[in-house]
């Protein structure tokens, strides 16, 4: 069976269809039908319905149904065709037989969109797959939209509307309206999301399950939600891109609107991008990319979706951004103090250092040793007042290096008073503060009383730690909103006196030459034909000396031998000579064998620099520590391009061997600026080839000792033709 | 302020003396007194009556109070004094001021145990700490044992009394009885898990708290739990162990006995710690001789306490065995199913292959290309009936592969019908299944239906993975259960031609010679006290040979230049002779330079071994990578000694750079049996020295290809004196 291939390339038809209605109006129609509806709960059509009534669609409600007066209380009508229009939207969920006949009466009826919650087509068999394309050529032709197939609908607080036939929104009491919108390629989930957020009070502006995205895709959601007036933060479930740089530059824009967006991804691992495959037929790109591209871009990766969606509601109620400093922690169970200490520092979240004035403020109700970040209410000296607790909470929302409180509600004395210390910590403060409610189904007033007061609810530390970790990141990763300025001396290929083939490998001293012309540092060198030339060479360029020979047929020069490290004289350099022209004319028996000579160099760190092209992302840059440790550990990080300093840093910071570059044990720390500006010309070299280039390869860059530089000794890239 | 010092040696007094009561009858007490009860919910003895009154105590109950001749509907007492004994337990919440009184009433009055509440004793300052010396000391001299002080009491659903002050009790519908039991250090954190139980349906036990320790310790409890009947699961919150070692051969009598034992132990990281001491006190030996010794006897340390308490539901409804295989999972949420895939997977956790048969029971509701593991139930062919749930969740509990089923219940159709064929799964096959519920307030009764029927309760994936993360660490972990025997030419000491001396520092050549003696190869070397000399030693052991330096005053050779590496021939080692002795000459001018002539010996990978002894646990085997990776990535593990061939393949295999001894990128594979064979020796050899040992290093240990061996090159080893 062939697989719907989603490409790199965004293809677009060649002219956009003048839609009968906009995006924006798919979120807030005036106007509903339901095909097929019902008075029984057992069809889609009966669920759908009664959910739209239930939470008091504001709009006009049309029941279909050619065999029914009136249906759910209201007046039906026969066919699409005999509504009263105009008709905003339709949702249709017959079976696949009846699908094309469906959508085609909707096409003449004049319906803005139609929602088709049919299944089994793209996402099921090649069958399914041409009637899809059937039904969205058909809609296309009329200016119809698509939402789906396979969809779940739409749960739009902010229009009242909730178009989906999950169950769970006849259990809900209400729709809750916020400042959420989260587009799912998972109608399932979006369900699930449902109860997610309104057990832990988030309010959705807008909940959209796009299916298959056979019109409609994320791309088209998310550019109307930021745009969308009752939405504050976005969260995304994907699969995958239909338009990767769609996506990058939407989630741009969402940056400079102000609105955070989250997102999950499936397809980190084999087991999940098959799971994904077989669930809407997506091919993804790399997860790396993905994430990269995000990071990038301002978008906060999680790991599930309901962590995501507890982080979205916290972004709703204290904004996304947490100022300097670090986390003033309070609690009143020691043990859970200690416990949730030990996992804030193994994360690598800061906590605060408390200021003079906050331990003389602390120092009214706790003895000296028990100041410590977090502050464990119960070890308070004397006589347990509501003062303690209010006094501390203060204290600690006051502290200059505390930018967030976080509180551990657990089951305790003066419940109702910590909580109300609380809210006013926070109000007084400005600071985001989070509670996290650790006490299951106990104490529901005191969440009641802090959610009426505008805070969040987070019940489980492990969402807490993914708030906080989202907060800390999303400020971590703010320098790259600014791509930085060219250096000196970095291009732009075109000023550049150099000519790259059409496509193909470049050697070693091809990918040199266009390194060097960005500026970054390569090594001495010089191709030589013959022993005495290797010698001539290897005096120029002072002793000792490597020699590379130059083989179009063997890729891992080291492995075949055609590397000789530290020739210190001109024997040792003629017989290198020999050794290797042995091995190339055995391999390329009919060129006569050269060599390079090269300049021997030594450093206190090996870094792997490269530039990886995604499917999806295009051309992005990857630093890593070399060597098989790259292999194992897959200690690398990539980021898009270009890149400013501060960007290149970051990345480096990412490393979990960044230590190393600090010098370990007594060894000289390695030149981190140099790496830095080496990131950067790459990051515009890179930039500058775009498509023209698959794949680049820094393998080493050594780097010397802090003021001594970075030295790119080895390089290789894949160059290919210019796209048509 | 002096801290409360915990010592590796248990300091048990010179005599016991005779209790009044065994710690078994402080679980499940006949009568049990209240001092101070009023009818006041503001105070401790009104709560904790009020509590214990809720819950149904079947024994006697005394409230004792000199003002009111009724408490709670019961006659009260003017003093214990006055109350008809024997009385078993007298819990007492009075100020410190009158608590050495109080004790000595109780003691006078023959009570068996007192719970003492009261706080702001050793773990406030010195004064407290004296009182509570002093308590202690009184209550002993009786022979009456106490829980606390410092402590919230205790909650025994076993013996229907619910004897805590904590609010959570009031709010609880009734103690829910099942296999758990319970221990923390933290009070607080019982009234938490009590909550976190109830919610999950976690029947207890026995949950005690026993706040300072100051006679009545975590290990009484655990040792009492262990041959509780009604105990089937253990689980423990710890800051500091008060007998490390007790705790060890308890943690291997539960596995005997087959008790699970889980831990959950503060101080992982500084902070952590930090917020420990000054919670109770305690100062902790560190956390990985802990995590080691506890992986060592069985017992399953987890990151936090809510996810433990869960798991031990878990495994009192389920078991904590898995036999052989994998994973099936099974879900109707096509993205949920995708995403927890990838968590699974990046967790190291492993997804069974369906066998043959299951591919062709599944090929009737689903596509070949819908037959993943997981199987998204969504994604059947045809028309949805209760059939396709069924048949599918049969064929994956039959698959001889799957050690466990995996169902995540999202809202979806068929609730019901799924929790049927899930149930009816687990009774046919007699596997676990692992039902997450991830409805959140959504489906109770489905919810109810599953524990109804047996199956315990997971509510959020993140538990999910704890629980199946601790199921298959503990099938890894059982064979550390087996001690092994002693390899032929491993010891005991004793049968040795050695004589270590009294105390300090063991130079290489000793060293070396320690190790040889236990059967690790170490490299041919000899010491030599001149240049000729030296010359004839390399002759004899062949060349290229290495030349170290031995120095009295020198820690780090490499550092200090005195190891020379590949000397090739007979100049070069008189060169390196004049060399060492120049260095040897200005750190130890006064004695003749000595320098040790050794093969030099090439490998595949480079590994540290050693032993670390610990203040709490005692000599642990250490193994990890060598060189800067062990500072920046603390890629290594420890474990109890001595170890089995199977433990130790299982230490080696735990390290996150294990899969360089496989060869990665074309290089040989390394010989793992050897290095086995190495950790097996050195283990036995740490055993026998036990206290004698103060730490020793095999740095590097170079391992060959596969079949050539594994050569101690380096070593060093302190001895301190026989503990008298």
């Amino acid at each position: 069976m062939t697989r719907i291939r989603m490409s790199a390339r965004e293809n677009l038809p060649a002219a956009e269809p003048v839609w009968r209605i906009p995006v924006a109006r798919v979120l807030h129609p005036q106007s509903v039908a339901i095909v097929g509806a019902s008075d029984s709960l057992d069809k889609f059509g009966g669920r759908i319905l009664a959910n739209v009534q239930r939470h008091g669609f504001p709009g006009r409600l049309l029941p279909i149904n050619p065999k029914r007066a009136e249906v759910g209380g209201l007046p039906a009508w026969p066919a699409i065709g005999t509504a009263p229009g105009p008709v905003d939207l339709a949702v249709i969920a017959v079976p696949g037989s009846q699908l094309l006949e469906t959508v085609g009466e909707c096409a003449r009826a004049g319906v803005g969109a139609c929602v088709v919650i049919t299944a089994q087509l793209a996402e099921f068999d090649e069958r399914g797959k041409a009637l899809q394309d059937e039904v969205v050529a058909l809609a296309r032709s009329h200016g119809m939209r698509l939402l789906g197939p396979n969809c779940m609908g739409l749960i739009s607080p902010a229009a009242g509307l909730a178009l989906s036939s999950t169950m769970t929104l006849q259990h809900a009491p209400a729709l809750r309206r916020g400042g959420v919108g989260f587009v799912s390629q998972s109608g399932a989930l979006m369900g699930t999301l449902f109860v997610t957020g309104d057990d832990h009070a988030v309010g959705f502006s807008h909940m959209v399950s796009i299916g298959n995205q056979a019109d409609l895709e994320l791309c088209d959601l998310l550019e109307a939600l930021i745009a969308d007036d009752a939405t504050r933060v976005i969260a995304l479930y994907v699969e995958a891109l239909k338009s990767p740089h769609r996506f990058v530059e939407l989630a741009r824009r969402a940056r400079v609107a102000g609105k955070p967006v989250l997102a999950v991804k499936a397809g980190r691992t084999e087991a999940g991008a098959a799971a994904a495959r077989s669930h809407t037929a997506s091919l993804a790109g790399s997860y790396e990319a993905f994430v990269a591209a995000c990071e990038s871009a301002g978008v906060l990766v999680f790991d599930e979706p309901e962590g995501m969606i507890v982080a979205a509601g916290v972004f709703d109620r204290l904004g996304a951004a947490v100022g300097e400093g670090g986390i003033g922690f309070v609690g009143s169970s020691g043990g859970g103090c200690a416990v949730t200490a030990d996992r804030l520092a193994a994360a690598g979240l800061p906590l605060a250092q408390w200021t003079p004035a906050t331990r003389a403020r602390l120092a009214a109700h706790f003895l000296p040793t028990h100041t410590n970040n977090p502050i464990d209410l119960g070890g308070h000296k004397g006589a347990l007042t509501p003062q303690v607790f209010e006094d501390s909470i203060a204290a600690i929302a006051d502290d200059d290096g505390v930018a967030v409180l976080l509180y551990l509600m657990t089951p305790q004395p003066l419940m109702a008073e910590t909580a109300d210390a609380l809210i006013a910590a926070h109000r007084r403060s400005g600071k985001p503060v989070l509670v996290v409610s650790d006490t299951g189904s106990f104490a529901a007033d005191i969440r009641q009383r802090l959610v009426a007061a505008g805070l969040p609810l987070v019940n489980r530390i492990d969402d807490g730690l993914r708030v906080l970790e989202a907060w800390f990141r999303r400020r971590r990763l703010a320098v790259f909103a600014d791509g930085g300025t060219r250096p000196a001396g970095a291009g732009p290929l075109s000023a550049l006196p150099l000519e790259l083939p059409p496509a193909g490998l470049l050697n070693e001293p091809d990918t040199k030459a266009l390194l060097a012309a960005y500026g970054i540092a390569v090594n001495a060198a010089d191709t030589v034909g013959d022993a005495e030339a290797a010698v001539a060479a290897a005096a120029r360029i002072g002793y000792p000396v490597v020699l590379k020979g130059i083989s179009r047929s063997i890729t891992h020069k080291s492995d075949a031998g055609l590397v000789r490290l530290n020739l210190a004289d001109a024997d040792a350099v003629r017989a290198g000579w020999a050794a290797l022209a042995d091995i190339l004319r055995a391999a390329d028996g009919d060129v006569a064998p050269h060599v390079s000579v090269q300049q021997q160099v030594a450093g206190v760190a090996e870094l792997i620099l490269g530039v990886r092209v995604d499917a999806d992302f295009g051309p992005q840059l990857l630093a890593g520590f070399g060597g098989v440790l790259v292999e194992v550990l897959k200690d690398f990080r990539l980021a898009a391009v270009p890149l400013s300093p501060a960007a290149a840093r970051a990345l480096l910071d990412g490393l979990r061997l960044r230590p190393l570059l600090d010098g370990v044990r007594g060894r000289p720390a390695a030149d981190v600026e140099a790496v830095v500006d080496a990131i950067v010309r790459l990051s515009w070299l890179a930039a500058d080839l775009g498509d023209r280039l698959r794949e680049l390869d820094v393998n080493p860059l050594i780097v010397g000792a802090r003021g001594e530089g970075a030295i790119a000794v080895d390089g290789r890239a894949v160059i290919v033709e210019e796209a048509a």
